[in-house]
């Protein structure tokens, strides 16, 4: 059966690893959060998602002097997105309560979350994602404490029955946020560009509400820790909150529980005793490597690299294994690469550019390791050769993807970033991709904007790279985004790979890192 | 507003009588039952309530070798009705739980209540009285316990999501009954008749699950102690746990809650503090009149006598108010007769004779008190002369009730029960009660059967009253009845007071009067 995959995948725990990822769990910093208004969440076709947020008059203040009967609700604005516990009073007034209070609570990142709660649910993940509970109180007055956590910025209180002789009435509604770091830690951008200045804020907003014991994908949902989503985070996280300890726990988990031939699963579970997914991705693997070397480049920590090298070089020599006589990376459906949420375009070029991307990282780590890298060295050789040899059409100045010879700009972005041409034609590359390519359709992840970003950055585009991130990221926020969004594609905004909108996650780190390419590339 | 009416009316609080009602509390006694196999709930025209109980041919013991996946479902069977706690261990099998279970958990006395869950509810008391409850566990393995007390013989425990790549497994599942008794106490009928036999168990069992901290008119619901049932409540206990404590507590919070004008409220909630209720019932204010005398009977206790006295002659005051010049006693609106659930038939009369019982059993407190009683004595003969005076029919040898002058089974019986008339005319009333009104109709409770019994036992028609026990009572066994319900009309049998067979009582203590009924006149 399908879902007992796992049980047939064995993996190892490395106890030391995971004792050096458990010494370095963070302890959290707790702040209190008044919701500062009362709203109503109205259809409205002009909006994006369809619905909109309409302020009601009275004060949050005036809540308690408000009663509440069968089918009555009330939305309370946190005033920006938090993630953490939630609390409230409630009381009865009228007639001795001669039946339980049944009642709706429903947490959401987004108005659409609330307008389509009361629908059916049809999108791809579990409908146990949507954030909704429902709860009988037996005896009021009492202090509801919401055991679970929630990413949210709106939070409706829904009246599903009391009895016609009584009502429930709210107050002190109190929501305590939570997060590894603190917004005060870091300093503002002040690139003197109002549009930069708040894409950065609304960053690291994303960043610090994904920052928790791990660093999480996003915090409305699975909260796991993605090795493709801690390569971005943990960048911005140097040019931002600089927390060593949270980038070094979530390597030592990783390097902690490979399968027994040593694979680096995608992701882990975090919530209780870390379980790894039996979810693998050609890319994420590599990207511990990755992951590893930047933050060897940032904190220069010999014991950190010493404890995962070994690991890290599995991972590149379990890729390598993938690699033919002619250098090309022949992919299999056991070891998909996920590049971005879009099926649009192939992707084999893209995992060509990744491996020599690593490959050069790893040579970096092997060095200060004093490994003997000449096989490595060659591999590169090989693998560099058949990107241009075999991937690269010198008429157009542009990498083709598979069978069908595509001409996607992921091909390019990656290409690019891992410097297969040399710079000058690295330039020309991107200069040709802007040209030819965009403007971009199809890419439907921040994850995959970033990279386009990153790869104009480091090919000397740097005002068209600024225009993306205005263009692409100030659009989330015209569009009413306190965090940055998981999915988001320009042309079809309504886009989600879950076909739900309701299940998307509006907060996902691999989003924030508009806070770490500003302060990379502005600055210099 | 309606709804604010409580507020209005002030109590008193008796401290000192309330200090021995929390000196009565008793100590809960539990029992741990595991369920003995699990079944399905099969929609079933020929059955009385539309849905048969199919045993499922796996072991219970089997639970742990199933899996759910979404929409997946199993009805675990008691094996009998109960009154308690929940729990049971839940672990996934598959992948890495990478979304939350989502879980709908129901509770049912009868199968029409599973049944039924999804389908839209429209009865007239609240639906937060649906034992349903919907929860999250976002780690797995866990041991789910209910925080809310239940009570039930199915539990359904259905999988609404998990994701395709994990299943839920439930194990272990554990129901921990609670009563302030023990079924061992009660020594068994033996009344050679097996259905009677069978009548008494249920019987006992019904008043077993509704003697927890106070006796509560049905554990499944309000669990709240009403006057009127607590009378019933206390004559059977008397019969079989005699528990004299928990009737003592019940009658010290009923004295210790009277309004300011000392009048007794019809019900008191008392799941923290106890709280009376504003609902005012003339019959129900007056038996608290009638519950102490019988429990002076019973244990000849002084101190509870002396306690409580004054209130119940209050009560019997404010009841006389209501009396006319005429001797006849005028109700109103703000104070109306309960009798039965039914409305099919006028009151009046019973009002009239019930007062008339009460004030007889007033008399017999009185004397032991040493307090004059004349003007007492004298309101007896003008509410007994309006009585036989005016609604005495000579001719017909029955009473008539209101304007319409309503021959209604309900006026006999009271009015038999108050012994208006003499011996020999009372056992003639209830003879011709039973040829010119029998079979009975229009009757919707067991507590006004209980009534109808009593009044044929009371008036030497024993063998009609055993035949109408066997009857009534035996017909709701016959219907798969483990507890006696809280309403029953054997002519038109899926009659309910609030339109919805869901929300109905099925163990209701003022049905478990058999037991008392039995063992005072059988033996005899």
């Amino acid at each position: 059966m399908e879902f007992q995959k796992n049980q047939m995948i064995k993996f190892k725990h490395n106890s030391k690893l995971l004792e050096k990822a458990q010494q370095a769990k963070p302890e959290l910093k707790f702040e209190k959060i008044v919701p500062q208004r009362t709203v109503e969440i109205v259809p409205d076709h002009e909006e994006l998602f369809g619905y909109r947020v309409a302020p009601l008059s009275h004060r949050i203040t005036e809540l308690n002097q408000m009663a509440f009967g069968k089918g009555e609700r009330v939305i309370l604005d946190l005033g920006d997105h938090h993630v953490g516990n939630f609390q409230i009073k409630i009381d009865s007034v009228g007639s001795p309560m001669d039946a339980s209070l049944w009642l709706h609570v429903v947490f959401a990142e987004l108005p659409v979350e609330l307008g389509t709660i009361h629908e059916d649910y049809h999108g791809l993940l579990s409908s146990s994602w949507l954030a909704e509970e429902y709860l009988h109180l037996d005896v009021l007055p009492s202090l509801l404490k919401m055991p679970r956590r929630y990413a949210c910025r709106y939070i409706m209180l829904e009246v599903l029955d009391t009895s016609p002789k009584w009502k429930a009435v709210f107050n002190e509604p109190l929501f305590t946020a939570e997060s590894a770091v603190s917004l005060d830690q870091v300093s503002k951008l002040n690139s003197g560009d109002s549009v930069l200045d708040r894409i950065d804020q609304v960053s690291c907003k994303t960043l610090h509400d994904c920052m928790q014991d791990v660093f999480e994908d996003g915090p409305k949902r699975d909260r796991r820790l993605w090795l493709g989503d801690l390569r971005l985070q943990a960048l911005s996280n140097y040019a931002t909150f600089d927390n060593q300890q949270l980038v070094k726990r979530c390597l030592y988990l990783f390097g902690g529980l490979t399968t027994e031939d040593g694979q680096i699963s995608a992701n882990i579970f975090t919530q209780r005793e870390p379980i790894p997914d039996d979810t693998f991705l050609y890319d994420y693997s590599l990207f511990f490597v990755s992951t590893l070397a930047d933050y060897f480049e940032r904190y220069h920590d010999l014991t950190v690299l010493k404890d995962l090298f070994p690991i890290a070089q599995q991972q590149l020599d379990l890729a390598l294994q993938l690699m033919n006589q002619d250098g090309q990376i022949e992919l299999n459906s056991k070891w998909p690469v996920f590049i971005d949420w879009s099926q649009e375009f192939d992707k084999a070029a893209c995992a060509q550019a990744v491996t020599i991307y690593v490959v050069k990282q790893f040579l970096e780590l092997a060095k200060e390791m004093n490994v003997e890298v000449k096989s490595y060295q060659k591999i590169l050789n090989k693998l560099t050769n058949f990107a241009i040899e075999k991937l690269y059409d010198q008429q157009r100045g542009l990498f083709m993807s598979g069978a069908e010879k595509e001409f996607s700009i992921a091909s390019q972005v990656w290409m690019a970033l891992a410097k297969v041409l040399p710079p000058a034609e690295n330039h020309a590359l991107m200069e040709t991709t802007q040209k030819e390519l965009f403007p971009i359709s199809g890419i439907a992840t921040p994850y995959m904007y970033h990279h386009v970003c990153a790869a104009l950055f480091e090919t000397q585009h740097s005002a068209a790279a600024l225009d993306l991130i205005k263009s692409y990221w100030g659009s989330m926020i015209e569009y009413g985004a306190d965090t940055f969004w998981e999915a988001f594609q320009p042309e079809n905004p309504t886009f989600s790979p879950y076909q739900s909108m309701a299940i998307n996650s509006y907060c996902h780190a691999w989003s924030c890192t508009p806070a770490y390419l500003l302060r990379k590339y502005l600055k210099s």
